[in-house]
């Protein structure tokens, strides 16, 4: 049984490796057409694809965790899910902790069919990610993991998103001034200490926040309000938020910050990589070692922001 | 290619067949031990009992549609996966609309993942359920799929659910006066607006909500404000709404009324079948005959509420 819960083990492993999170948002089309011929099918060009970049960022720590999309795998179909199985076991091997990017909530009975979905068996995980729309006994199910007996699991619940739609419910303001995500931002600090219980030397909430790197002053506003909270940050790289905003977001409890396309189109952006791309001779060992390139120019590049703060 | 969207032909079939929706919220925990062994798995199982409630009320017309909660099957890995795919295509093929309850939603890229995932392939459906949380523009992947040309697949949005944490994020008080549901309600409203010019006799959105039965002021409000949304309506039933308010919710557009438990546990509280229950020599006919006996009893005290209204 262990002394920390998942929350707080990849909090140490962002202070060791860097904050930097793999965002395995993996789609056949990022993938050359001759590679996925002398594979034989999309789906295991997929495995295998995540599996070289898997391996490459774990032996060269530039990266915490691996955020695993599973929108993209269920698009494949049963398939699909079988390489979403296979990767987060790859994830969770060589090291790293394993994020599901799952987005569930429901009601109660429902989301205790998704807890054991996500958190046992095939799909098992080390944490997943929250929509908290119907409200927070949605919530209880999937807490009630974060016991020590029970894995210590943890989950990111979605505060404040990247996408431009966030305006339309998260930054709605209520009647008494407030806006409606922090209804959700307190929810996630209370349970962080509901759970105190059960770690001593708990140094972060057993649910963290997902927070977009999207605005610099609410990023400030929100960093400050949730000092205990630990941040999911997407919108860095490819959604086009900066380093700067992620570093604001990195402070106090800290983070880990997402880049999905970033790393695993690099590929397409390497000028080393130009001549064998127009003889379609690229090799898998080309692409993670352009992943590997982009992905510790990231981890340097949020460092260098979070030491400038 | 059709004239009318899956939403519109769900209306129909709630006015031929009446508005129950049979939830398929199958776990292999409502099954009698003496029927999973008898079939081997507890995954080959769900599948056989879903088969034989399927198959009696769509030959009774005791039911419009069937909504398969995805979780269920989720929780039981791959192999439930299979089950949810095959489950999908038996509600399908008996002249059934399929509801697939997934309630996704995320940022652009990823909704376009999910479309795809549950309007084609392996887990394709009639129409889906959606959380609204991260905003409008997650919306849009998914009603692309509403033209005649992609099937005129449909979506209930969660409006106004029936657990008691609807009030923590639903009902928030804005600053203007609303409470937070209604800017999706409006948002449902204008999408079904937008598709019409697909639809030359659209008598109702292609884009439905997920509105609770559980309060009945509320449900009337809300029923006259979205004159022309179709509304799925959970908390009939086993979750305690009543038949008066779901009655109110099936005015002017109308709506399908979901019981899931009701139904599919019929068989525990059937008098009939206290001996077979006791010698466990219970059959999946016997539960087949319990579930149609409880779906023909919902149908007729939704149709009697209606009458009364």
């Amino acid at each position: 049984m262990n002394n920390k819960h998942n929350m707080q083990l990849l909090q140490e492993l962002s202070e060791k490796n860097g904050p930097l999170c793999v965002g395995l948002d993996t789609s056949a089309s990022y993938i050359p057409q001759n590679i996925i011929k002398s594979i034989g099918s999309e789906t295991q060009a997929v495995l295998e694809y995540n599996r070289a970049i898997i391996d490459r960022i774990a032996a060269d720590k530039s990266a915490c965790c691996c955020k695993v999309q599973i929108a993209y795998y269920e698009a494949m179909g049963i398939e699909g899910l079988k390489v979403y199985s296979e990767t987060l076991k790859l994830v969770r091997k060589a090291g790293l902790i394993a994020i599901s990017d799952i987005k569930r909530g429901d009601i109660g009975a429902t989301s205790e069919a998704y807890a054991k979905a996500h958190f046992t068996g095939d799909f098992e995980t080390d944490i997943i990610t929250i929509n908290p729309y119907m409200g927070f006994d949605t919530l209880v199910p999937f807490s009630k993991y974060a016991v020590p007996e029970l894995g210590g699991k943890g989950a990111f619940v979605l505060l404040c998103t990247s996408n431009p739609g966030m305006l339309d419910i998260e930054h709605q303001e209520l009647k008494d001034g407030r806006h409606l995500l922090e209804c959700v931002g307190d929810e996630i600090a209370r349970i962080g200490k509901e759970y105190a219980q059960y770690y001593a030397e708990q140094t972060c909430g057993v649910f963290g926040a997902v927070v977009g790197a999207t605005q610099e002053n609410y990023a400030r506003f929100l960093r400050d309000k949730y000092a205990d909270t630990f941040f999911l940050i997407p919108g860095y790289g490819a959604q086009g938020g900066s380093a700067r905003i992620a570093a604001t977001l990195l402070d106090k409890a800290g983070g880990t910050v997402n880049s999905s396309r970033g790393i695993l189109c690099a590929w397409k952006k390497d000028a080393e990589l130009a001549s064998k791309i127009e003889s379609e001779s690229l090799t898998l060992q080309d692409i993670a070692d352009s992943a590997a390139r982009a992905s510790l120019f990231s981890k340097q590049d949020l460092l260098n922001a979070k030491k400038s703060l």
